[in-house]
C-alpha cells in the first residue's frame, strides 16, 4: 500500500510555518507498513492542487492532503477534490448542524462561511473531527471498482490531523491493503550508546525478525529509539508478539532503556524518586534553569521536585549554595553545589552541573567541559566530568540530558 | 523568477528528520522576490529524482535540490542531475585535492568514497562549501541559451546549506532574473499586539509602498515580525530605502518593537540592564527555570545575570525566598518573590512569576492564572496578573515571554 502526502498552504511555501505534519505522517505510515514515495507542499491554488493530485495518483494508490479545509475562500482542498472527481460539492445538513452546535456551545457567533466546512464532494464521505470544526474527507477516485484510488483530506492543525490520521486514515489504508489489519508498535527509548554500537548489540535479533520488525530512530541528543512493530489479525496477537520481542531485547540492552513510547528521561527520574518517596533539588550553572524547566514539564512533578537554584554567577554559587572551592568549574565545586541544593532546597537528592559553555574558556578550563555532582542520602557525594562537543546551546542541552541520565542510573543502582 | 525546492532523503520521508530546510529557503526566497510554487521531498531513488526534476523544470525556471551530495552510494543527486542533462560525471581534480587536504588538516583518514564529492556533471560548476566537504552544484539544463534553465544542488546540513544559498544561489537567481540585483531586508520584532491590530496601525504605510515592501510574519508566542524589504541597484541604495521606512514605521509602532533581525526579547532585557550597569535575579515557580535558561542562551549574559531560583515547592518559596503570603499564587507572593530574588541573589532588579499551570486549580485559583512581580531599585515592587490560554507547556512558554516583555517595558520607562 502506498500513500503520498500533500500539504497545502501558501504560508508553508513562504516559510512562515515549518511543515512538521508530513514528517509525523511519514513516521506513522512507516510504522504501519505503508510506503510513501513523495511529500509535496503547494500553495492555495486550485489548479495546481488538481494537477498534483492527478500526477500523484497516476503512480500511487492514495494521497493524504493536509490543510486547506478551513472556512475561508483560500481554503480550496474541497473544491480541488471535487474538480478532480468531476463532481459537485453538496452540503451535508447533518454536518452543518454539528458545526453550528459547536459554535453555540462555545457561545460564539458563527460566520456563515463556516458552513462551507460541511460541503462534501458527491460520492465522498466525511471523517469526523472530534477536536475542531473542520471535518476531514475520504473520497474514492475512478469508476472501476478494481482500480479505485482514494484521496484523504485532514486539517493542517497538528493535533486534529494526528487524531484523524490515527483513528481513520491508517485503519482505512490497512483495510484496503487487505493485509493483517492490526499493527502494534512499541518504542524502547535508549540513551548512552551510538547507533552502530546499538545495532551491533542487537544485530542477531534484527536479522532473524520479520514480524515483529525492529527499527532504529535517531532522536539527536535525546538518544536512540528501538521500535518494535508487529502485525497480526487481532490486537491481542500483535501485542503478544511485541511483548515477546521486548523481553528478548531488554535482556541485551535493558540497561540502556530509560523509557517506553512517550516517556522522557525526566519521567524516568521522577518515577524512581516517587518509588522511594524522595525529593529532588537541582543546582545548575551552565544550564541556567533548563534542568528545572524540563522536570516541571512532567505533570505531577511537584510531588518530588523541590526546585532548582540557577546559580549563574560565582557570587551566587558561594552565597546561596555555599561553594568554597577556589575555582567554580571543578569537580569539587560540582559536589558542593549538589550538597548545597540538597541543603538549601531541603531535598533528599541533590544534583548539580557546572562547566564552561563558551564562547571562551574559564579558569583555564576548555569550552565544553562540564562537571556533574550527585548527592544521594547517606552516600558520599559523587562528581563526574565530561567533555561535550558542539556550541553553547548544544552543550547546555547535552548537559541537561546527561545529568538526568546519570541520576537515573544512580537511583536505579542504589540498592544494587 | 521562480525556483522550486526539492529535498532528498529517505529519512525525511520516514519522518526521522523534519525538513526545516525547505521552509528556511522559502522564507529567504520570499524576501528576495523569488517565487516558489512547490516544495517536494523524495527518497534516495535516482529515477524518481530525475522524473521530478523533469516535471518541475517543465513549469519553472529552476530547481534547488537539498541533500544527497554525501559520499555514500545512497547519495544520488550528482548522478540524477547528470542523467537529466544527458552527460557524464567528471572528477574535478582541484576539488578532489581540496577535499583530501581538508581531511589531512583534521588528521583523519579519508575514505576513497569521499572523492565522489568532487564529481561534477560535464557543463556544470561547483558551488564552494566553506563549512564542509561536499561542494554544491550549479548546472544549466537545455541547449538553447534563451530557454536555458538551471538546477542548483546544496548539502542537506542546515548551516552548510544556508551559507551556500545566501552567498551563491540567491545572487545567481537574481542575476538571471535581470532585476535590480541587491535586496536588503530588515525585521522589526514586535510583541503585544495582534496581527490584525498591527496591520490596522500601519495599513497606510503598507498600502502606499511598492519598494520597500512590508510583510508580516507570525512567530507564535514570540510575537509578530514586520519585515521591510527593498530592492535597488546597490546595497547602499537598498539600505537607505529600508532605513527611511524603518523611521516611518517606528514612529507608529516603535513602542511594540523589542528588537531587530536576530535579537530576542532576552537580548533586549540584557542590553537595557547593561546600559545602567544593573544586575538581574529571577524567582520562578510555574516556569521551573525556563526564564533563566532563556537568559543564559545569550552569550555574555554573565555580565548582568546573577541567577534564578526555581522555587517550585511552597516550602522553598518560604525558606529560600522568604515568602510570607498565605497563598503562594497571589500578587503579594509574586512581589515577595521578586524582592526575594533581589535580596538572595544580590541583584539590582528582581523579577518573578508564580501561578497555576495545571492540570488542576490551586488554592481556588484557575489554571492559566499567573502573577508577575517586578522589583526595581528604589521603587515600590509591582505586581501584575494575567490569565493565559492553552495547556501546561503553553502557559509556561507564554509566562516566560510575557514577564521578559514586562521587565523590558519597565526598564525602558524607568526615567520617563
Amino acid at each position: 500500500m502506498r500513500c503520498e502526502v500533500l500539504a497545502i498552504g501558501t504560508e508553508l511555501l513562504l516559510g512562515q510555518i515549518v511543515d512538521t505534519n508530513s514528517a509525523w505522517i511519514g513516521e506513522q505510515f512507516a510504522a504501519s507498513g505503508i510506503d510513501s514515495y513523495e511529500h509535496r507542499v503547494l500553495g492555495d491554488n486550485q489548479s495546481r492542487i488538481v494537477a498534483a493530485l492527478q500526477d500523484m495518483l497516476s503512480r500511487s494508490d492514495s494521497v493524504l492532503i493536509c490543510g486547506g479545509l478551513g472556512p475561508t475562500q483560500d481554503d480550496l482542498t474541497r473544491d480541488a477534490i471535487a474538480e478532480l472527481m468531476g463532481v459537485e460539492l453538496e452540503r451535508d445538513m447533518e454536518l452543518a448542524e454539528t458545526i453550528a452546535a459547536m459554535f453555540r456551545t462555545r457561545l460564539r457567533d458563527m460566520p456563515q462561511n463556516n458552513l462551507r466546512q460541511a460541503d462534501i464532494p458527491v460520492g465522498g464521505a466525511a471523517i469526523p473531527n472530534p477536536m475542531g470544526t473542520a471535518p476531514g474527507l475520504m473520497c474514492p477516485v475512478g469508476d472501476k471498482p478494481d482500480s479505485r484510488k482514494v484521496i484523504y483530506a485532514v486539517p493542517g492543525v497538528p493535533y486534529e490531523m494526528q487524531e484523524m490520521v490515527r483513528a481513520h486514515v491508517i485503519p482505512d489504508l490497512l483495510r484496503r491493503s487487505g493485509e493483517a489489519s492490526v499493527i502494534v508498535s512499541r518504542s524502547l527509548k535508549t540513551w548512552g550508546q551510538s547507533e552502530s554500537g546499538l545495532a551491533e548489540m542487537i544485530a542477531h535479533r534484527v536479522d532473524v525478525q520479520t514480524n515483529p520488525t525492529i527499527a532504529f530512530l535517531a532522536r539527536g541528543i535525546e538518544g536512540l529509539v528501538v521500535r518494535i512493530t508487529a502485525k497480526a489479525a487481532t490486537e491481542a496477537e500483535a501485542r503478544a508478539l511485541v511483548d515477546a520481542e521486548e523481553v528478548e531485547l531488554r535482556a541485551i540492552i535493558g540497561h540502556l532503556v530509560f523509557g517506553v513510547d512517550d516517556e522522557t528521561m525526566e519521567h524516568a527520574v521522577l518515577a524512581l524518586l516517587a518509588k522511594r518517596g524522595w525529593t529532588l533539588g537541582v543546582a545548575e550553572s551552565v544550564t541556567g534553569g533548563l534542568i528545572g524547566a524540563r522536570i516541571v514539564s512532567v505533570p505531577g512533578a511537584s510531588d518530588s521536585f523541590r526546585g532548582t537554584i540557577g546559580a549563574y554567577s560565582t557570587d551566587v554559587k558561594r552565597s546561596v549554595l555555599g561553594v568554597t572551592a577556589e575555582s567554580v568549574v571543578t569537580e569539587e565545586a560540582a559536589r558542593e553545589m549538589a550538597e548545597g541544593a540538597q541543603r538549601v532546597l531541603g531535598a533528599d537528592v541533590g544534583i548539580s552541573v557546572t562547566g564552561v559553555a563558551g564562547p571562551a574558556e574559564q579558569d583555564g578550563v576548555a569550552v565544553g567541559t562540564v562537571f556533574f555532582g550527585v548527592a544521594l542520602p547517606g552516600r558520599p557525594t559523587e562528581s563526574v566530568s565530561f567533555r561535550l562537543p558542539g556550541d553553547r546551546e548544544r552543550i547546555r542541552q547535552f548537559s541537561t540530558i546527561s545529568l538526568l541520565s546519570l541520576v537515573r542510573q544512580r537511583l536505579e543502582a542504589f540498592d544494587a
